[in-house]
């Protein structure tokens, strides 16, 4: 029994990194969709019918655990997924996501920046007010930071002078946010970069930490499951040698192309 | 009868453009795979069978001419598109592209600038070759403009630093280029920009007009098109809302939403 993570491409790795910091001894199971990336800019339509199909190859492998690895996909397809695969639990990113930002927030003023499809959902609003209604959360679009991302452009001016283009607005407010939440799973790796420009004032939270941290309440009734032994497989849709190449700095460790196994979804 | 023009998404629209100004009589339909862009960054294999899919799908309509306005589809699917729909005529924009660079070049340096599976192909140095075996090409990647393209940021200070960041190595070699390919179908929207920062010396050519002659040519022997009325079909694999929004900048006309039709490929 596996924990099967998926996400749109690389990105989600940041997540499965922070999954295996904290289960060690579990078994994963990682799908990077990367013959349809992104998930962002495309229709909740096609998300959910890509969510779909990638959620239910990992499944094949036997899980004993389901984490949607992907803000766009969770903020639209997580209610789907929960349906289908039930009793399995299926964990999403933007619940944790908003736990973290609430946690963090003292004046209840919350930055969301995320790509256009998670913006549109409206699922990090609903998720942060829940957990506090007095919550004013601005969301805002960044799609470039993605393409900045998978690019390894995550120092220097192009990237500080796009950071700054997307999140003045949001700074220069006279009542500014004081959590910024990092809404898509490629932006961790631009967090120093953002650091630079926001200042000390903001605090940066992800939900890679808090999707682990929930991953493992749910495992905890489960015991120890026998035979795991802290193995990762790893799958994509497209292209190995770029999974490898990219998805390394989002690991955090060395992925070799022959690591990566090439599934069919369509 | 129509020509049929496909692209992964709206960068085509550059390519429909031309032709609709040099055959304004004809009728087009215009298929942009949004559901899977980009192709740029995408195996061959996945980009081959996405283009079959998309060319399957406009022969559909009745054509008499197909074009593939995209460079990385081009590169790669050109001959399985060709023998697939024998007799009809199938234009891909590599070729007249080359034709254009051949043609601007004095010194036959010639430097192209396309997304990573195009420049992978080698498709631009073949061809470059077949019509000026002394030609030295240069071949540079920059996905990062189709995301500044696609985002609207065409102009300003992130725009110009990427495209120095990406073309300063160019520049800087001791025999430059004389001409600089813009061989993706997204890059003309950005040509002012690119203007700026490579200065005068060095012609700046696109593939869009050359493929429109390449068209007309191929047409000329066809006499006139019985029933048309210079009409044009709009078809989008996802979101036509976006498709509307980012397509109108690159077609140079309005599209409205409602224009855009959704058809599914998978």
């Amino acid at each position: 029994m596996s924990i099967g993570v998926f996400d749109s491409g690389v990105g989600g790795l940041t997540v499965l990194r922070a999954l295996r910091r904290r289960l060690p001894a579990r078994d994963f199971v990682y799908l990077g969709d990367t013959a349809r990336l992104p998930y962002g800019t495309k229709s909740a339509a096609s998300v959910v019918r890509y969510a779909d199909q990638a959620a239910a190859a990992l499944v094949g492998h036997g899980l004993e655990c389901l984490v949607i690895a992907c803000n766009t996909a969770s903020a639209v397809a997580l209610p789907v997924l929960r349906q289908r695969h039930a009793p399995l639990p299926v964990v999403g990113v933007v619940g944790p996501g908003a736990e973290a930002a609430a946690a963090a927030s003292r004046s209840g003023r919350i930055a969301v920046i995320a790509t256009e499809g998670t913006v549109r959902s409206g699922a990090y609003e609903a998720a942060i007010r829940r957990l506090r209604p007095d919550a004013t959360v601005s969301s805002v679009a960044c799609p470039l930071f993605v393409a900045l991302a998978e690019e390894g452009w995550i120092e220097g001016e192009v990237v500080e002078l796009a950071i700054r283009r997307y999140l003045g607005p949001l700074l220069d407010q006279a009542l500014p946010p004081d959590v910024l939440l990092l809404g898509c799973t490629h932006f961790p790796v631009l967090a120093a970069s953002i650091r630079r420009v926001v200042g000390t004032a903001l605090a940066i939270v992800d939900s890679a930490d808090t999707t682990a941290a929930a991953v493992a309440r749910v495992l905890d009734g489960a015991g120890e499951v026998a035979g795991a032994t802290g193995g990762l497989r790893l799958l994509a849709t497209d292209d190995g040698p770029r999974f490898a190449r990219v998805g390394s700095s989002f690991l955090g460790e060395p992925i070799t192309p022959a690591a990566v196994e090439i599934v069919d979804l369509g």
